[in-house]
């Protein structure tokens, strides 16, 4: 299946673009010469990396019957020296809220998201050193 | 440098977090059980790609004095059959419109922000096969 997304230059550096029926402005910060009118892009690929596990992860446990008190997806990503600076290495940090929550489901729910289910993580692992880690807060 | 977002659970399968002051929202569609209060995350990758080079481009040619009537960029990514589904190939579409564009410096600028500046296509083309198309409309 192919995906398309369109992005249309607004004014200075700012673009605009529709997904699914929701508004995404992105734009560089007015140090750049921007008018910071929405979020600089490369960080948006960690957004994308959060939300694809994170969605996977919370319809798995639900399945199972987990449900947490809070959930966070933390990405951490190193970036290369040299130009074009670029992602090099990410860690994922899963990190739960809840009393008695089952390690071994929420640990299953991890794998199978980066694994079987999530499409940004297949693409980044190709690309970059990936890892994980899980924080379970009571 | 290490970049960091942190997305939290808000409800159902929708996620929440600020990028750079601006509140960014993912969510899965009604048909998937979530509430379409964001995007869905995965085309996201191809938002951040194109908002990045279209960044590159525009910055690169205002410096060379050439600026368009209009500036679209068009990222179009084929998903594998098999799971994880993820983008193996993609295409960026430099869209300009505009009366006599000097189209040796449009392919310079995208050639410059393929090679030095964008650390989104660095990571992208080291996970899938890449191609640009450059189209100038009158």
């Amino acid at each position: 299946m192919k995906q398309v997304v369109d992005m249309s230059w607004i004014d200075k550096m700012a673009f605009e673009t529709d997904m699914d029926g929701h508004k995404v402005v992105i734009d560089a910060s007015e140090e750049s010469g921007g008018s910071d009118l929405g979020p600089r892009p490369k960080k948006l690929m960690l957004t994308a990396l959060a939300g694809c596990t994170g969605i996977d992860v919370i319809l798995i446990l639900k399945k199972m019957k987990v449900v947490p008190e809070a959930f966070n997806v933390i990405v951490e990503a190193d970036d290369t020296e040299e130009h074009p600076k670029h992602y090099y290495k990410a860690k994922i940090i899963y990190q739960f809220k809840g009393k008695n929550l089952p390690k071994d489901k929420l640990e299953k729910a991890i794998k199978l998201s980066g694994e079987k289910y999530c499409g940004v993580a297949a693409v980044y692992k190709k690309a970059m050193e990936m890892e994980t880690e899980i924080r379970i807060i009571e």
